[in-house]
């Protein structure tokens, strides 16, 4: 342990009350990864802090022993963002779990950031009022990991991301001061940084509260489903429906292998022969759900679908989204494991890059599945494989980013929802130029001089970017698998 | 004039054909303001570009030589944002005036920012799309100054501020270099500068393209007038409506002042007697519509307006708003002078903030009347005085930062949609800590480093805010009018 550290817990004890850390290996480990585990480092030291003063406590301490941290809440991430430095401080949020205001009038909730996700709908549903964000672990990912990540969700389409569903929020800056930062409605005075904070994964500051918006329950959903013998037909269907001016809800897609994992898990009686659905909800006023109801099973008739349908009766709705919210599960129970990739790619694009995919998953020899957030263009291809298999995972990883790279190319984004974390640092470099990693890099220095906020992650340096592109640059000249 | 200036022409005019370079001061004075006249100075020399590349030019040879640079676009705006310095070079940006894309699939136009805010819908308008922000000025003023100001309009209560209506940008960084900014829908990789870029009043760097949302038009629209006898209750309707779940397309309040200037200028035959009218447009599919109005209609009369009328047809719809898009001009006729304020304030708190307005304009003996967008609770209060008696334009200012400070004070911000500029300068002590404007001063340090871009505007120096709030703690202990 560094000297370094040694003088920090010595401080915190004195500062915290006992409870607040965790010392011992064991009990640190519980902490070493999130929700992508194939990166994982044990913590030196974790702090379970219980008020925004105790998180100004550590943030000072950590700027005063020069000990990184790194902040995490409930550890559902998808991209390492919340992975522990081994000689580094965690600073955990999820005892600050208290909704501290709920303003039906203003259509508000004021919460600490370990609030989990499904909590604030649930307490706001007496008001006919719900969060509208919803990523898939909404049931356990807190409001401070949301913002981290800038999560989306299946609604993401008409309701935002987190970002288009955050009024304001209070944040710890690297000196241990408060920052008040937000907005009526993007009505921003003085400089916008509450953006800037969405999706900065703990590297510009730590939230300590969050004022959410909050979205009046639809009166009416009605779910459309979509089946069809081709995948390209469907993809057109996405672009159709969006150009007529219909923002559904949801509109999500499953490709054959994930209809086939779906329907062996939990019978969604989509058809097994199927071999690309579109899953649709449409909400608001029934009179305007009905209408629009009737121009998507058109648009969706003329894009060539085999059939279409609506859910008959709640019952069957509920089975089409498990079919589509149990996907991964029941892909990975196929496969010894699977690793989920989160690009973004112009809708009208999908079809081409679902080809693109197809063909690199050929030449990998590893079989891809795609189930995703077709109206967003936010794909989730799933990679099959099998870690134990020596250099499968590599082979893996070169694949993911090979996707990404697509995904680029086509004017799309190496993340929609899952941020970039430690898992996409690299290929930060294939998204952006070294101008714009440089002002990035900058703008973080504004903002955590010392660069103790999570490092390593989120924004690599600039010689790191090169070093990629040499890299892939070389890749481009080997064969896929050696 | 001074020795960089002397170099820097020398070096442009080499650098650029001679129709871009403005030195001859009766052609810079032309430049001296934008529409808040009272902040003049002509800039000792005006650049005229016309492409992307020639601002790239400009802004390397500012740093060259060191040289401020303040960018204009079509000089509408109303907190002297692109107010020049008389020891700099003032770049116009609206020569660049192309749309360079409309795109009815993707719904985007990706334009030029010196494309003029009504071209952008009028070029849609064939594709049954439009652009919603619609600031007062749309028909002069330019995208490029709309993102510099995160300008709104009527209409922002239902469809955001420009921010919530642009997908991505380009700018000319203090480098020179080129940073493009985006995201779909949110879903931003990276560094959300987007945001951050809007309403930074060119402080930050040049945008030198921009890629809008484009909105279906609705199918419909009907509007409903509601006459009160007290303004209280008015301000009640207007969180009753929206705590129902309802967003109109715009809710517009006037006071009776406003109202009688009205009636006086354009007889839009709101009722001469009424001491509040509020305008609401609902919009949407026409079922989803015509259920809104009843209940809005329903809940105007709950609050006790003493009329509620829904406009029998499109001229009486546009009578209507005429009064209300023209009540500026209106009491301009009625006082030699005008000041309009643009303060924000929480729904909730729009009653007990028009009643702190008139006790300050009744200790200042100066009339306020009052036009604004009420669903955003975004005020506009209106000086009436006579900058030719001695003292009254300082008096004016003194119950402008009043009033902006009552906003502060209740929770509200200083600045709703025009920005803060030069006008708004100080005031910004008051709604933000030193932690907060350090923040900011430190973040603009990281994009202009040699802090050439539109200085003294948008962010004080922590010096200045000290000796702001210095200013108003003496002010406070004497009388409002000396």
């Amino acid at each position: 342990m560094t000297q370094e550290l040694q003088a920090l817990i010595k401080h915190l004890r004195q500062q915290l009350p006992a409870n607040r850390l965790l010392l011992e290996s064991e009990q640190c480990a519980v902490y070493a990864c999130d929700a992508l585990a194939v990166y994982s480092e044990t913590p030196a030291l974790v702090v379970l802090a219980e008020s925004e003063a105790e998180v100004q406590t550590v943030v000072k301490a950590a700027a005063r022993f020069q000990v990184p941290l790194v902040a995490r809440g409930a550890g559902t991430g998808l991209s390492a963002g919340a992975l522990p430095k081994r000689d580094g401080m965690l600073l955990v949020t999820s005892r600050m779990r208290e909704i501290l205001e709920l303003d039906p009038t203003r259509r508000i909730a004021r919460v600490q950031p370990g609030v989990v996700n499904a909590r604030v709908s649930e307490a706001a549903r007496v008001h006919g009022l719900y969060y509208a964000p919803d990523p898939s672990s909404h049931i356990a990912c807190s409001v401070g990991g949301n913002v981290a990540e800038n999560a989306g969700g299946v609604h993401c389409l008409k309701y935002g991301v987190t970002v288009n569903n955050v009024q304001s929020l209070r944040l710890v800056d690297a000196r241990g001061e408060i920052l008040c930062m937000g907005a009526h409605r993007g009505e921003q005075t003085g400089m916008d940084l509450l953006a800037l904070v969405h999706g900065s994964e703990g590297c510009l500051g730590i939230v300590t509260e969050i004022t959410l918006s909050l979205t009046p329950m639809p009166e009416k959903t009605r779910t459309l489903l979509a089946v069809y013998d081709k995948v390209r037909p469907a993809c057109d269907a996405v672009s159709a429906i969006i150009r007529a001016g219909i923002i559904p809800a949801a509109m999500e897609m499953m490709d054959h292998f994930a209809i086939q994992a779906a329907e062996a898990f939990c019978q969604p009686g989509y058809g097994q022969g199927a071999n690309a659905v579109l899953l649709i909800d449409l909400d608001g006023h029934p009179l305007e759900v009905a209408a629009e109801l009737e121009q998507v099973r058109t648009l969706l008739a003329l894009s060539g679908a085999a059939r279409v349908q609506e859910a008959a009766d709640e019952t069957q709705r509920q089975r089409w989204w498990k079919g589509r919210k149990s996907a991964f599960p029941a892909i990975g129970r196929l496969s010894p494991d699977y690793y989920c990739i989160d690009g973004t790619v112009p809708r009208g694009r999908i079809g081409d890059v679902l080809e693109g995919i197809q063909a690199l998953s050929d030449r990998y020899g590893l079989r891809v599945s795609n189930v995703f957030h077709a109206g967003d263009g936010n794909l989730h291809p799933l990679i099959l494989f099998d870690a134990s298999l020596p250099g499968e995972l590599e082979k893996t990883e070169r694949l993911a980013a090979d996707i990404l790279a697509l995904c680029v190319d086509v004017g799309g984004t190496i993340t929609g929802e899952h941020g970039v974390g430690r898992e996409k640092y690299d290929q930060m470099a294939l998204q952006f130029s070294d101008a714009e990693i440089g002002q990035f890099l900058r703008v973080k220095a504004a903002l955590d001089p010392q660069q103790l906020f999570n490092p390593d992650k989120h924004v690599p340096t600039l010689a790191r970017c090169r070093e990629y592109r040499q890299l892939r640059a070389r890749q481009a000249g080997e064969p896929a698998h050696e």
